[in-house]
């Protein structure tokens, strides 16, 4: 018998620029050792000054690192923490109207110097989390998701080890901190008033004091080895424009890039440890399919219309 | 102060072909009135006998319905059940060496079937979950997520409320049946023996019996609404293939496709409802553009050189 309790309390009242979100988590979390303490992202950006007054289409072009994808009123951007969210994550609710509410510059570090500061002012050993709300490539919905963390490991895997039946478990890495910023969501609510939840029953999965763990940061993909770093159609007008750019990610195996070229109506098959097809070097399809694919052109070629391909390396 | 309490009893022993999966939440659950019950579709896949010897591979074909994205070894791929996952959902964990798990034919009818038969033998108004693992696109690690639901609205829209503020909440609809499973993952664990997790508090969000709401399909994306429904690589294949599939969802707005058709090298600009460029009709980085973005050659061609385009309707 496992159990958990998440509980969240009413009446937080208003928090601005400067409050001490420490010992806001100290009166009102009722704390004990192993607690982990979710907070939203909107109280950690109100207490650390991130509101703004301004145009939200100006806002969300400064936040912006990469457009990932635009389908009329909505863009899907990834944001300076490396997040991809609708309109970089800039929110204009549970706020004065008119003000914008920026994500906090450091979420990671905002939930180290949170826990510590609970730590040095109780003695209490406890984990936090700030969460922040995202939608799904293929769900509708939104969820929330832990943007910061501290004294707990964000994902765990279980590379290595094996269920009761022997089968390894090499693949599996729940991302914990994400479900448990979930829970916090369905818990507190959207309505504003209830920014803080404490989770108890967790306590083995918080880290010993002074460890605090990778932080929320490791949950983001790296930019070049996600598959969806694209929207459809960015994805073709990023190939079609050329060659200049980053091409997505690792060189696809020959296999793939091979079904590619078949699937667009070329001619190709293996030759050594590249591809031979039958189209000239400079054919435009061909380089939009190269560059999508991470191969290039040989520097050995053999006819006008017949080129080698080498994967870029 | 909101409540929340999440177990998850020990001991459940093996589930088989033909179980009694309703007696064995309701001999195990401890249930009372207002529960949410969340089932891990491992059970239900062993009790519905969706467990076969074969080819992992040639199981992961028989189960989809459409590849998305395919790196290396890894097929992202959207099942029978609309979900995008890796390998179909197919899972050979928590299973005899050999076999293989498929998922549930119909986890929405389980759902309703077990809600309805704990009811009926016992009086209780619960909600039922059935939960899955899933990758998700810009994120490392995997999150459970609900793959069926009855007596729970999966989604809960704000569309027309307002914040204590009195700023809109348009767009936030918080998917709390995929929070909810993502809760079960953590305190159940991976590790097998303990697929059954009851949540208390939910009270409010349990339907009245009879109401099952839309179930967990209602949370897939439509195929052509959503922005991620290929891989990068993919959508440049499927771009420059032809115009004889179908486009990447609605046609995007004018404004969007001047920008990429400049990002492409191409000279454009609006006229009318349409859009005018200068290149031939029969240009194919033109032909993927189109494609991509759900646009056509209109029916009046001014010139060879210049090309009048036209929104698929």
């Amino acid at each position: 018998m496992t159990d958990l309790q998440v509980t969240s309390p009413d009446g937080i009242g208003e928090v601005v620029a400067g409050t001490d979100l420490a010992a806001l988590v100290v009166e009102r979390g009722d704390l004990r050792d192993g607690d982990v303490v979710v907070l939203t992202s909107k109280i950690v950006s109100k207490a650390e000054g991130r509101v703004v007054r301004g145009d939200r289409d100006e806002a969300i072009v400064a936040e912006t690192v990469r457009l990932v994808a635009r389908r009329g009123p909505t863009s899907i951007v990834e944001n300076h923490l490396g997040l991809v969210m609708a309109a970089a994550g800039i929110d204009a609710s549970n706020v004065e109207p008119g003000l914008l509410v920026l994500l906090p510059l450091d979420p990671d570090a905002t939930a180290r110097a949170l826990r510590e500061a609970v730590h040095q002012r109780t003695g209490l050993n406890i984990a936090v989390l700030i969460s922040d709300t995202a939608g799904r490539a293929w769900r509708h919905g939104q969820t929330d998701l832990a943007i910061g963390a501290a004294g707990i490991e964000p994902m765990v895997s279980f590379d290595g080890r094996t269920d009761s039946y022997g089968n390894p478990l090499a693949v599996t890495a729940p991302a914990v901190a994400d479900e448990i910023a979930g829970i916090a969501e369905v818990v507190s609510g959207k309505l504003g008033g209830r920014p803080l939840t404490v989770v108890r029953g967790l306590a083995e999965r918080v880290l010993a004091p002074g460890e605090h763990g990778p932080g929320a940061r490791s949950l983001v993909r790296e930019v070049g080895t996600d598959m969806f770093g694209l929207g459809s159609r960015e994805a073709v007008a990023a190939a079609l424009a050329g060659t200049d750019r980053t091409p997505f990610g690792a060189p696809a195996l020959a296999a793939d890039l091979l079904d590619a070229l078949g699937a667009c109506g070329f001619t190709a098959e293996p030759e050594g440890t590249g591809v031979a097809v039958a189209a000239p070097a400079d054919d435009v399809r061909l380089g939009a399919l190269l560059f999508a694919f991470g191969w290039t052109v040989g520097s050995d070629q053999s006819s006008e219309t017949r080129t080698r391909l080498a994967p870029l390396s």
